[in-house]
């Protein structure tokens, strides 16, 4: 009950957002009154109840309903108005500093870039190169984008909801990585996004490191529904998926991938997808698979469909480690100092990756309908960053059609999806799916066996 | 058996010992050689054993028999040689920095604290005034004592075995002095010298304050049972129990007491009895009992014998909270707000509070043989913080008679202390020892029910 | 001689170009390969000769005539490769620091400015807003403006050519500011544009300031012939003097004006003629007239003047300091002071005076053209702020008449200019011009005796 | 007549005194008002005069008779009251920040000094160690030892009155000593002891080098006389010429001898000397001997004797660079590159050189009696460093004999002074003195030529 007092209360935003120009101040305050103003809604309630002692976020987000934002324009610059506000957020009449840097962000990421980047006539948000520079801006924006820091950053992939042991590996895993010096960045929310910050934290802490970075990367879609975890010191919301899948592997020196559900499986696809690509071969890039002993089935079982569909050669991408902290943090190290003398060696930036092809197959959202799926081809003799494409969208639309309301739906009223592909290769992804069922990695409605919701033609 | 693996290695000294007189190096080297080196020898390994992630110190202790330290003189300063050293000290062959900030911290206040304070014909350690200025000189020598810091530090006394219930408690009171930018010193063990620590750091945390202080003020013949938690920044080890009590008395703001056992107990009864010196009235020193509800039975059973012992006036010097962390914070807040403006109007300094007094009967050590504990005077028509002083006295020689391998001997050889005072007292305090028995504050050997070690003469 | 060895070097870009997107550097490179060649190639050279021991600019300008400078594309970022430039410039090899820098602001500023905002869609650099506008993003991107610093910038203008009286009591006034913790912003040059910077360097290390500003601001035309002095730490180039001038008057908190010469008067118009704009009525500006007893006489000539033409009101708006270095400074502070005091309760910025209305008139370029000048209207009965603007433009006009090439050339070709104005008006500017000449602040060719290239006509 | 003006004030000490004990306030507030009373006062009166516009220290010594100072004791530390102190230390009402930690450090040098080092029984000031010990002491307590800075300190020597021309010399090598990023430390009054440090913050500025060091090591009886600097932003009174001689060898990394009179030629004897002793052989100590072509016959004469007394071989001691600014700041930097080396192949520390041996003759003043010059023994077959250190007392002595009041006055009563020596090495030392009265280096009273005050005797 305590949790569901409310405060109004006027914020003066930090961080990017202090020195703008008159027509910038009227842009942020127009557009954020309009077609905006739901999404920064909920956004910024996500971060008002960021990483309490407790971490229900649901919850708080359905009991709020009275709260709302407003961003009001002065001369010297903007306020943010907050009404209804949680008083969780606010220390005896104070905001919360960090809550108020968060809620900056908010605003620069939802209205400033809607504004600034979308709707700029300067970016060319329809082609490849146009994307990855929208991409850069909003990271620059953002400030996340540090020139004269040395490669130091490590994405971690990894389940929101998890067990105790994998949280407690996944925050041992952390905690080596921050007494190498490492920075962490996630999709921000809990389990595999915040252990290893906290384990982090706990080696910065003992390394005496000052300023180390914890970045949470998320969407508007699912921040509403994930408070960023209490470690994130840096935020940044990125337009969709796509974009922020494309911010984690350019801004990352290297990245861990723990154990996690079928998102987790997909993102690992979109990235071996990428590194696959031809322009791509020779780039170094270390990737890990990070587990305690409990969680090698799962691998072993992604490890086997990859090197079915994308040849035992895809295998030299990757290392699973299993049990074993102090080695997968070494391995890290490793192979971010071998990225720190490439980049060197090449001119490249630290901050951001402009060399790798992220090809525009990748860039686009896609929408698993019964047409997009028909339109897949998942034969094994295609070249593999093309399969790896195809397959990840594959993926995404079976999901759907177990999974999602949406996607049961369109199965019960359409039939199921038709696909064009290797029976065998399909046989390895519903095998894969059923294993994530049985590991309770993916919830099927009213916890029923999984039952393949596409047929294969030719 | 990975933590049994140990290394041999070379540390560069930080902090204070890196601008050494040729003439302080001889005698470091010296010191270090002979009569004070077992105890750095141990000391030593309790910081190498730093906050791991398992917290089992004293096993690892009886592990690392063959461990050894030597302090080695350098025309340029000196070095720390570490034989069979812990190897979960080091990343990579490397030493972790805070262990080696730690590792400087012992020997400064091991060896350079011997010699050139103890042995300093400038201390006069003989006189009161001698000895606040020796705490006063172990203090600053340490670098804990800072001039332009506002007033923010908050001592916290408790238990360091206590129930999770507790721990929790303590860590959400840690958390809302965290968010109102105070700074943390214990006794830098486990429990609640862990607690608030890990709390406050959450709150710092969140209001990105940076270098914030979790101090850590231990003595020889406690460190080597209990390594620093990981929090532990700043580490002082005091040559005794008394001067460690007066440090934390003189520099701290404001001091909050958790529940814990009989040693608790025993500091409340040092606390009051400076604080009710007649010199002391009118100096605002808040604190604060606190925990959780079912925590409240301890303070009760406290607080009615200190009524009954000192009187109901003593109430006014403490007040107790439950269940209510943030009423906790802001009561410290407040009073340490009052703190600054009483040193203000004083003229005192904020970092030392050298205007309170400390009778001598305070600042030298109680060994309670049958003799000491007949001389004490438990009367209650006594000046109070007189009486509070023997009732310190003799508690501490009771719990001795109870649960300590030495004083229980003495009892059997000797036959029960012989302790002069008024019966409800001493009954009062029986029954308060009884209480703690129950709850499992302090642990009898074998299990068996509390009975006076002790009988009362006129 | 020594002064004349040339070097080859890259330079890696500092501040703001360090971070920039494949295409900003795309359009750097391109755009420094055509265009702004020769722009950019002449403003570095006058950086790369940044304030030396001797301060003859104009001499190596002309003796460098093989520099040259190529703005290179790198996928990190890009390099300045520099050929047969100063070797003054670097020391054993390296460039010196603050050179890198300004030679980092040159691009910035020519290249990047042309390309990012005068070649951008977004900017209306039509309107009085969208130039205001683009001063501020000029200042932004130059990183020049601060959120969160105090008011604090005191812009000098005055003479570059000036005795060496003067000059010490420029500087003298300099220390005065510096000792108040004041900020100095200047032309760049020398004479009046360095001394109160050196002054000012002597206050800040007395107070031991760390980080003072010494911002100079110039525009490609003139910082060709006029390198910025030694005291210079933060350099812009506006695209020309309307730009430059609003710049010095939205950025600063209060303005001195040194003696100088006939371009002093000017700027000493344009001033007045903002500040006497009906919408600028009640907002706070310091602006005093200051120098040794020897330049009474020029100011006592400026106030007639300003008095006659704008009305006995006008000198409300300025205060003349003779020879009183301390009571300058202190006005100075004081009216920095109200400005605070001001913006506060406005809720204004401190970095930028958006408040200030600075009409069209002020911020196109005026060309004296016989056409130009006939247009012109100086008559006393009009508006004050209009006629101040045409005041400085037949003031312009005038001076190019009587001491420029093309003034002269046009005068011989078609005759004097013909204004339209009261007489008493054009008398006492004619007056004034003659005691410039008189008092050597302004150079007529062949040292001939002022006449005026003017008649009037109703 | 402003100058006159004066203020009473209360400045809170700064560096080091702000965290005393109350035992060290009691003996500091003892000691100020008695025996060090007059010395104090006179070193606190030049520091508030420090670096005026003007320069005319002694007048202004002479025109404070009324100042006072005294040392206040306050149970939160210690205040400076201040009573007829010169109004141009304050600026509107507050002093000047430098000026208050000058102040500091007169007080901690002159009254912290004398209690807690020379009073204390720990530092043996008897022997040559103790005496080494002290001086390290002092500049440790002085905060000008630093661990962790590279080697980077030049000691500048030279005269304080010189021609324009040197001035203007010294300061140019100061400038490109400042582009190599070395620092300043000299005498710290006016002249050679000035002009360095000035070029040298042109050059810091440009190569935006923060907090550079400029040193000013003075004794109680010089600084009197000589107010510091403006530049000065550390200063130590050491407290006779012979523990600051061995504070600028030990601290130093490299000297530079700039043209002066009779004083410098006598540092350089005490240098060499010590360099010349057998146990500093294979010691790197850079040590040049730098002018403008005016200064050629100085250094030339001084060669000569040297060369003559103590062999050529001394000359590999020193390098002698005439007009060549650039290579005297190479040769310099190619010198500390090479000490920095040798300490850490011996793992010396950078900050102070203990390695090097100073011979206890060398660490005790010299009062030229007629008995103590009759005990010099001037042949050239001693060994090189003992006849170094009688030539210094011999020309220490006879530069008494000619320009002190006190030395003629003893002259004219005793007759000449005795030496026993070589004919041709006091001929020769003769033959230098002329010349430096010829160089107008060295002023005899009334104008008169140069007569030598002693005979040789055999």
């Amino acid at each position: 009950m305590a949790l569901l007092q409310t405060v109004d209360a006027t914020v003066v935003p930090r961080g990017g957002l202090d020195m703008l120009s008159r027509h910038e101040i009227a842009r942020l305050h127009d557009a954020s009154r309009t077609g905006l103003h739901e999404m920064l809604r909920r956004c910024a309630l996500a971060v008002l109840t960021y990483g309490g002692v407790g971490d229900d976020a649901r919850a708080l987000l359905e009991s709020y309903r009275d709260f709302d934002i407003e961003v009001v324009q002065r001369d010297r610059g903007i306020k943010i108005e907050l009404r209804n506000a949680p008083a969780t957020a606010f220390v005896d009449g104070k905001v919360i500093r960090g809550i108020a840097e968060l809620l900056s962000a908010v605003v620069r990421d939802i209205v400033y870039v809607s504004t600034e980047i979308q709707e700029n006539p300067r970016y060319d948000l329809g082609s490849s190169a146009g994307l990855t520079t929208a991409v850069f801006e909003i990271l620059r924006n953002a400030r996340v984008l540090k020139p004269g820091v040395e490669p130091n950053l490590v994405v971690c992939w990894g389940g929101h909801s998890i067990s105790r042991a994998e949280y407690d590996y996944d925050k041992y895993v952390g905690y080596e990585l921050g007494l190498r010096g490492l920075d962490v960045c996630t999709g921000c929310g809990a389990g595999a996004m915040k252990a290893p910050m906290k384990g982090a934290a706990v080696g910065h802490q003992k390394q005496r490191i000052r300023n180390p970075r914890y970045i949470g990367i998320t969407e508007p879609g699912i921040i509403a529904a994930e408070s960023p975890n209490a470690m994130v010191n840096h935020l940044v919301i990125m337009p969709d998926i796509e974009k922020r899948l494309e911010a984690f592997v350019r801004m990352s020196h290297g990245i861990i991938v723990f154990p996690g559900g079928v998102g987790t499986a997909e993102e690992i696809l979109y990235l071996l997808g990428v590194l696959l690509h031809p322009e791509n071969r020779g780039i170094p890039f270390p990737l890990v698979f990070a587990g305690p002993r409990a969680a090698a089935p799962y691998f072993e079982r992604i490890d086997a469909f990859l090197r079915l569909a994308l040849g035992d050669e895809v295998s030299s991408l990757y290392r699973i480690i299993i049990d074993d902290p102090v080695e997968t943090a070494r391995t890290m190290k490793a192979g971010i100092d071998q990225v720190r003398e490439f980049r060197i060696a090449q001119q490249d930036a630290f901050f951001y990756n402009w060399r790798l092809t992220i090809p525009e197959d990748f860039q686009h959202p896609f929408v698993p309908t019964h047409e997009a799926m028909a339109g897949l081809r998942l034969h094994r003799d295609r070249e593999k960053h093309l399969l790896a494409a195809d397959l990840r969208r594959a993926f995404s639309g079976i999901v759907a059609g177990n999974v999602k309301v949406d996607g049961i739906r369109a199965i019960e009223q359409f039939g199921k999806f038709e696909i064009t592909g290797d029976a065998e290769l399909m046989e390895a992804m519903d095998a894969m799916l059923a294993d994530f069922v049985a590991q309770h990695r993916m919830k099927l409605p009213g916890g029923s066996a999984y039952q393949p919701c596409y047929r294969l033609v030719w």
